[in-house]
């Protein structure tokens, strides 16, 4: 187990490597402002720049270096996904939303700040995504950029990551396909971007396509049931249900009411192996991708 | 007279041409859906295709006219742009922002659905307004396309829209700069758009550029100085104050409140004089332009 112990340890050193090259650029496509509207540019700042392991950007670096593209490239493209990934969690946790205060043991935003601010931080970090990823910096290639920002606009939108938080807010999800394809939207998409935008920069062929896409598929159903085990074991309660939704009798579902404990777990390990079969293709090439999508699960267990 | 009655009556006509053709464009780009998530279309659906006089599609279809850009071209970047002023009239007017209930005559989206709703449905329109703009069908040119995203998104962004509703929120409006500045970033932006967007896709010189941001500049400021007279008129209550900001001292300060009726009434005169001015570099071929700009002008007095 000797060897497994360095490939996890390498692993970690690489996510920390790419959360650092991720903050760092982040930090400068969002500078501090002065004057009046400051308030707006520091509630983005606090949300972007905060706590979090970064494992969209993480898994986007592995897979543009499997895929030998560009380090360059692929970062402001990282940024992007990262300031739609931090705008959805501003308004996720908004009082009307989930109702949450806390996030990665700090205030949310609209505690920090207030809801109005909250909203409009949301709103311009997703502006700022689509225009870090339109500028020529981003890559010689308009082409590219313009594939890039459909793609990201269509994860983030009503077909993805804001259509999968509607499904979820209406409690539909009173069966295994309901849940699998809420999942598949409102966490999934982006998931599915981390690896796409690679894909697009390298001009992949269509069998690398499928594999990285079932991979950042069935991880992301491994994830999700990961988390809804986790909750279980804390108990939490169910998300509040929409106010005039009339469907809250169908509130709470998740994988783990829906299979059981036990299924669940079977479901996981079965996602996994999936996932290491996605990456067959790619032969060694494949070996830290893997590694680090075990490593994430190993640590949500 | 009757030759301007004349021009008031084909500038009606055209007004009422171009939002029927941005209206049938929406409503198609807007596909309604089936299945649990479709509450969230019908959302986005409700504000975007609901009344309004889509004055920004009108004059970026006829700023396209005159610089001789292909209507198929533009209709697109204005879907989008409408999306972008759709969204951020969905989030203006919630409880935490303008507080809101009615808007046009109907129910704002977080009346008829509820606050969530409209949280995401403003989310999922800004999602969209950028694949439309990236989409090919917009422009066969893809630099082009990443030059209009990025222009849209610093218009929505920190910078334009979002900031300038952040320093409206603020209430720091205490002198005229000031207000200007909010003005120009909350309401300006977006107008400016309706311009730049033809001017880049007829690559069109810098004099004609600067003409026309000049004209969409203190058009923007003409009209939101008419609509503080409106307001006014109407005895109207100022916004309510930020919970958290302290600065409830200022608020409820504009153009009219700094400047006193008279003074703001010449200042409209002044602008519409300098919206003339702009477009004398078009000769003729500005006719079409002005008029618009006169008429929406005479029509919000």
């Amino acid at each position: 187990m000797k060897a497994l112990d360095q490939l996890d340890t390498t692993i970690q050193q690489r996510m920390v490597e790419a959360s650092d090259l991720v903050t760092v650029a982040l930090d400068q496509l969002l500078p501090r402002t002065d004057g009046p509207e400051s308030r707006l540019m520091e509630a983005m700042r606090y949300a972007v720049l905060g706590p979090g392991r970064r494992i969209r950007p993480h898994f986007m670096l592995e897979t543009a270096r499997m895929l030998d593209v560009e380090e360059r490239a692929v970062l402001r493209t990282a940024c992007a996904l990262e300031c739609i990934h931090a705008y959805s969690l501003i308004h996720d946790d908004l009082p009307a939303l989930d109702d949450d205060d806390v996030r990665g043991g700090r205030p949310t935003v609209h505690r920090a700040y207030d809801e109005a601010t909250a909203v409009l931080a949301g709103d311009a970090l997703q502006s700022i995504a689509f225009e870090i990823m339109a500028h020529p910096d981003t890559h010689p290639d308009a082409q590219l950029r313009c594939e890039l920002v459909r793609k990201l606009a269509l994860a983030a939108g009503a077909k993805g990551l804001a259509g999968g938080q509607m499904l979820d807010l209406l409690g539909l999800g009173a069966d295994l396909r309901t849940v699998a394809r809420m999942q598949r939207m409102k966490t999934g998409a982006l998931i599915a971007f981390s690896v796409e935008a690679p894909l697009v920069l390298a001009r992949a062929p269509d069998s690398e396509r499928h594999a990285l896409l079932g991979f950042a598929q069935d991880f992301g159903l491994a994830y999700q049931i990961l988390d809804d085990l986790t909750d279980h074991e804390r108990d939490l309660k169910p998300r509040k249900p929409l106010s005039h939704n009339g469907t809250a009798a169908a509130l709470g579902a998740n994988f783990v009411t829906l299979l059981g404990r036990e299924a669940a777990g079977e479901r996981v390990d079965m996602l996994t192996s999936q996932c290491h079969a996605h990456l067959d293709v790619f032969g060694t090439a494949g070996a830290y991708l893997r590694a680090s999508a075990d490593f994430v699960l190993d640590q949500r267990t």
